[in-house]
Order: C-alpha cells, then structure tokens, then sequence
C-alpha cells in the first residue's frame, strides 16, 4: 500500500515474512525494485533516535494527536528524510514522547492503513496517484469499465 | 473506518461477526450511532441494481478504473446518495459492467482500505477529519505529546 502511495520504503518490526512477500511479489510485477526498500527491523525506538541523530523529522500517526491539517504545511517545507510511524497494535507511549510530530488524521478510531493512505495523499498533494514505475512488468490501461492491462516494453 | 471518515453507513455483504461487534463497539464509546447505520446483506448485486433505481449513484474502487482525479468534481456535484463499492477479495466483473462508475485511486495495487479513505478524504474535502459525533462517550483533546481523553456530557 504505502509503495502505491508514494513511500520510498518501509521498515517492519519484527518478522512478517507473509507480509514481505506480498511487497516483494507487487514490486517484481508492479515495479519500484529500485525505489522501494523494505528492512525488517528488531527494535523500532532505536529507529527513531537514529533517524533523528541525522537530521530526519518522525512523524507517528495517532488519533490523539494534533489534526494533521495544522502542520501539513510545515511538513511538506522540509527537505529532509520523514520516518512515518504508525502501529498495528497499541503504539509504546516512548513514541509519543519521543519523535517530532503526533498527528491525528482525525481524533476517530481508524485503520492506521487509511491513517498513512490520507497522510502521504496530502503529504504528495495527490501527484502519487499518477507514479509510473518504470521496471515494472504490467501496466494498467484504465478503462470506463472492465481491466485493460498490458505488459511494459 | 468508514464511520471515522464520514461514510453514513455500511453494507456488508456475508456474514462477518467480528467486523459488525467492532462497528458496534466504536459506534457506542466515539458516537455515530444515530447516524452511521450498519447492514449485512446477502446479495450486492442487488443492492446496486435497487440503488440505481432509486436514483443513486453506484461507484466502484478499482485500480483498473479511471483516475479520481479525472471525476472528483462531476462527483462532488451529485446530490443523489452514493453507494461505494469496495471488495476486500477480488471483485466479481459484473461490478465493472453494472456500476455508474469505476474509479481507480491509482493504478497501482494497494488495499481497498487505502482507496476508501482517500476517496472519502477527496469526496469531503477533508472536512470529515473534523467531524465531532454528539453522542460519543468519550473524545479526544489532541495533543503534541501523549494521549488526553474526556468523558462527553
């Protein structure tokens, strides 16, 4: 999801490896190989003090923070790294005490995949929905109705 | 989701417990429920045939569909109800020959979660992240850091 959307990569803490796989398949068909990275980490604060230590912002998603409309603009005005932090399960409070940004889309209860979905669609003002990855295998034609999609090269 | 982003209900075609009691319970503690109704039906086919009948406007999320930016305005003007159309599976074709619209929000794979909440976010011009259900039990008052949570009433 987060490859569609615009991110240039992703770290997974813990092992997922179903979840891996899946990226790795949509890479190799859809594209993105040389764009797109994903890591498996095994401790995600240490990830977030690194990130800061060399002058990236963090940003975790959260439903108690502040309604990302209020800092969208200062945050497309950096010109450095952004780590985007959201959780499948309950988040650690050291996140919230320890990265730059605790932003809200919204103070409701939500899927954290439509958290980051909203997020990056605002953060790239939309122009993610036109991406073209060049090494990929298959293109899609879009149609009024029915699947068009056709092989690159 | 859907509640959190503005949608005023939810079909739910085959029975799906878990999901309905995890409706229910968002519903009771961040309100809604006067407004966000929840259905399970048997057959979606025909809830879209019923829907156009009446007048409604039927739009299927596919990332074989035509860009949303293509049509966002023509939607945004509609003042009929709007069914959306989401498959957690792969979607039957009859969808895409029997809809009012398929529309992709990208042409890249990603989850169907992810359509829905940048379509809503589109649809609503954001204003559903701002959204405050009267009857809720408890709200959020954001916050740079940590979580801050009242009792409403």
């Amino acid at each position: 999801m987060a490859r569609a959307f615009g991110a240039k990569g992703v770290f997974i803490e813990g092992e997922d490896t179903h979840l891996i796989d899946s990226i790795k398949k949509a890479t190799e068909v859809w594209g993105g190989s040389s764009y797109f990275k994903v890591e498996t980490i095994s401790d995600g604060k240490s990830l977030v003090s690194q990130w800061r230590n060399k002058g990236g912002i963090t940003i975790h998603l959260t439903m108690y923070g502040i309604n990302v409309c209020e800092k969208i603009k200062e945050l497309s005005s950096f010109e450095v790294p952004l780590l985007i932090i959201v959780g499948s399960e309950k988040v650690d409070s050291w996140y919230y005490h320890n990265v730059d940004f605790n932003l809200a889309i919204g103070n409701q209860p939500h899927s954290e995949i439509a958290a980051l979905a909203i997020f990056l669609d605002r953060l790239y003002k939309g122009l993610e929905l036109h991406y073209i990855f060049e090494d990929s295998k298959l293109r899609v034609i879009p149609q009024e109705a029915g699947k068009k999609v056709v092989k690159n090269g």
